[in-house]
C-alpha cells in the first residue's frame, strides 16, 4: 500500500503527513497564520481565532493535489490555496451568524465567543484580506477568485429564497448546490491546473472533476442531515427541515414518487414543523434517500472518471478516493 | 459664477447636472445598476435594491474628479467609481445589521425589509462582484481596493473593540477613523489620479487630500451626533453614546480638559447610559465641540492645499469646495 493510500487523508492532523502534499499544506498554515493578524489587540486575538475555524482544509489540499497531478506547486498555489481557504472560512463565519450557531467542529463560533458583529466583520476581513492576496498572483486569478466568490454568495441567496418551496425542482436543488458548494471547488481544481500549466483540455477537466465532487460532498452532506449519526457529524439532524430548506430526498418525494395524498400529508408535516423522524419514513418508503445516495455516487463516479487527463501519480490516488470519501459520508 | 460651483454638487440628483463629471457620474449610475443583477427574483430583487442604497456617491465623485483635475477619464476611472461605490454600500449594508437600522436615507434598510440573513449575503454579493469587476482592471487595481477594504475592515473592528474604552486617546481616535473612513477616500482621489497618468508625486498628493477630507469629513459627522438637527441629518442624536462609541469631542474632555472631579461625573453618566443632553454641557464648557469642529476646519485646510499640485479646472474647483462642504455640515 502506498504512502498515499494508507490513510483517509483529510481526517485530522497526523493523517495530513501520508498526503503527497504534506509540506505545501504546512505551507499554507504556515501562510493563513502569517496574513491573519492585526497590532490591535482585539483584533488580532479574534482574527487568530478564524484561522482555527477552517475545518479539514479541504479546498486548499485540491488546489494542491490538482497542482501535483498535472505538474509542479508553485508559490503561487501557496498562495491562492491559502486564499479559497480564507473564502471559504468567511463564508462560514457569517453562515454561523445567519444560522445562530453555537459550534462548530468543537470550537466555539465566533458569534458565540465574540457576537454577531464581530463575525460579520471578521467575515469582511477575511474575503478582503483573500482578494488582497490574490492581487499578488495576477489579475486572471482576480478575476476567477472574485466571480467565483460572487456565484457562492448568489447561491446562498438563491437559497434562501428558497426556503419554504417546497415545489423546488430538482434542476433548481442542483443550480443552488452548484452555485453555493461546487463552484469554488471547481475553481480549486481550475487553478491548481492551471498555474502548474495544464492545458485548457486537462484545466477544463480538472474543473470538471472539483465541481462533480462538490455536488456528490453536497449530497451526500444534505442525506447526512436526515441520516447521520450526531455523534459522529457533530451536527444537530434535521436542521435544514427546521430551516424550511428542501434538500434532494424530499424534492425527490414530493416531485417524483409521492401520491397526492402522501404530498398533502408531507406537506401538513412541513407546515407544523415536525421533527424528522416524523418526515424520514416517507423518505425511506419512496426510496428518495436511496435516489439521492445514488446520485452522490453517480456524481463521485463522473468526477473519478475526469482524472484520466493526468497521469498516474500519488497526488492522482487521493483525488481518486476523495469523491468516494465524500460519498462514503452518507453510507 | 461658474457652472461648477454654481450649487452644492453632492447634494442630490438636479445639483449633479452642475458637476462638470455629470456625463461619468450618470456611466458609474448605469454600470451599477447592469452590474447588479440576478437571473433568480429574489435575488435580483435584493441586488437592485442594493444600488438605491448608497447615498450622495461622494466616493466615485471623488474618484472621477480627480481624474477630471489631474487628466482624462477612461473607461478604468468608471469601473474603478463603480467598485468604490459598491464596497461603500457593502459596507453599508452590513453596518446597518450591526446597528439594528430600519431606515437609511428615507428608505428601509434591507434588515428591516428582508432580514439580517439577506443583509450579510447581499453585502458578501457587492463586496465579491467590486473584486470581480476590479480585476477587469489590473491586478495593481485588485491589490489597492483589497487591501483598502481589509484596512476599512480592521478600522471598524477596532472601533468595536474600544466600545466603552474611555481612556482611548485622540491618537487612537485618528487611527480609527483614517482606516474606517479616510482609507477609502484616500484610495478613491489615488486611482482617479494614477489612472489619469499622474506623476508618483501627484498622486500621494492627491492620496493625501482623499485622505484628509476623509478625516475632515468624519470629525464632522461624529460632531453632528451631538449637535445635528435630527430633522436635517436624519439621524437619532447620540447614537455613539448609546452604543459607547467615544468620539473626538469627548476624548478631549476626558483625556484634556476636564478636572478629575469632572471626569468621574462624566464616567458615571456614560455608565448610566446618561442621554446626550446630559452629556452635553460637559463637552460645551471644556470647549471640546469647538475644539472638534476646528480639528475638522484644520484637516479641511490641509485637504485644500493639496490641490496645489493640480492646475486650474472647474473639477478642482469642486474638489475645493468639498472639504469646506464637508466641514460646514457641522456648523
Amino acid at each position: 500500500m502506498s504512502p498515499a493510500t494508507s490513510a483517509a487523508p483529510l481526517n485530522g492532523a497526523p493523517a495530513r503527513m501520508y498526503l503527497p502534499i504534506a509540506t505545501e499544506m504546512e505551507q499554507v498554515e504556515e501562510t493563513f497564520r502569517r496574513e491573519m493578524h492585526s497590532s490591535y489587540k482585539y483584533v488580532d486575538e479574534l482574527v487568530r481565532y478564524g484561522v482555527m475555524l477552517g475545518g479539514k482544509r479541504l479546498r486548499p489540499a485540491l488546489l494542491l493535489l490538482t497542482a501535483r497531478a498535472v505538474g509542479e506547486v508553485c508559490p503561487a498555489h501557496i498562495t491562492l490555496a491559502t486564499v479559497v481557504e480564507m473564502i471559504h472560512t468567511a463564508t462560514l463565519v457569517h453562515d454561523d451568524v445567519l444560522d445562530n450557531a453555537a459550534t462548530r467542529r468543537h470550537l466555539a463560533t465566533v458569534n458565540a465567543r465574540w457576537d454577531d458583529e464581530a463575525s460579520v466583520l471578521l467575515g469582511d476581513f477575511l474575503f478582503s484580506h483573500a482578494f488582497y492576496m490574490t492581487a499578488a498572483v495576477d489579475a486572471a486569478a482576480c478575476r476567477t477568485i472574485g466571480r467565483a466568490t460572487n456565484i457562492v454568495c448568489e447561491g446562498e441567496l438563491r437559497q434562501k429564497g428558497s426556503r419554504g418551496c417546497f415545489e423546488l425542482t430538482e434542476e433548481d436543488y442542483y443550480g443552488i448546490i452548484n452555485a453555493k458548494t461546487a463552484e469554488l471547488t471547481a475553481v480549486c481544481c481550475e487553478l491548481g491546473a492551471r498555474y502548474a500549466g495544464a492545458s485548457d483540455a486537462v484545466a477544463t477537466n480538472m474543473q470538471s472533476y472539483g465541481r462533480e465532487l462538490g455536488i456528490a460532498f453536497q449530497i451526500a452532506d444534505d442525506l447526512l442531515d436526515f441520516t447521520g449519526e450526531e455523534h459522529e457529524t457533530g451536527k444537530t439532524l434535521g436542521t435544514d427541515l427546521q430551516q424550511q430548506k428542501p434538500t434532494l430526498p424530499l424534492i425527490h418525494t414530493l416531485n417524483n414518487t409521492a401520491s397526492a395524498a402522501e404530498r398533502v400529508a408531507i406537506l401538513d408535516l412541513l407546515a407544523d414543523q415536525s421533527p424528522v423522524t416524523a418526515i424520514l419514513p416517507h423518505l425511506d418508503a419512496n426510496g428518495s434517500l436511496e435516489y439521492a445516495r445514488q446520485q452522490a455516487i453517480a456524481f463521485a463516479d463522473r468526477a473519478i472518471a475526469r482524472l484520466e487527463s493526468v497521469p498516474a501519480s500519488p497526488a492522482k490516488e487521493v483525488l481518486r478516493m476523495l469523491p468516494d470519501f465524500a460519498v462514503r459520508r452518507s453510507h
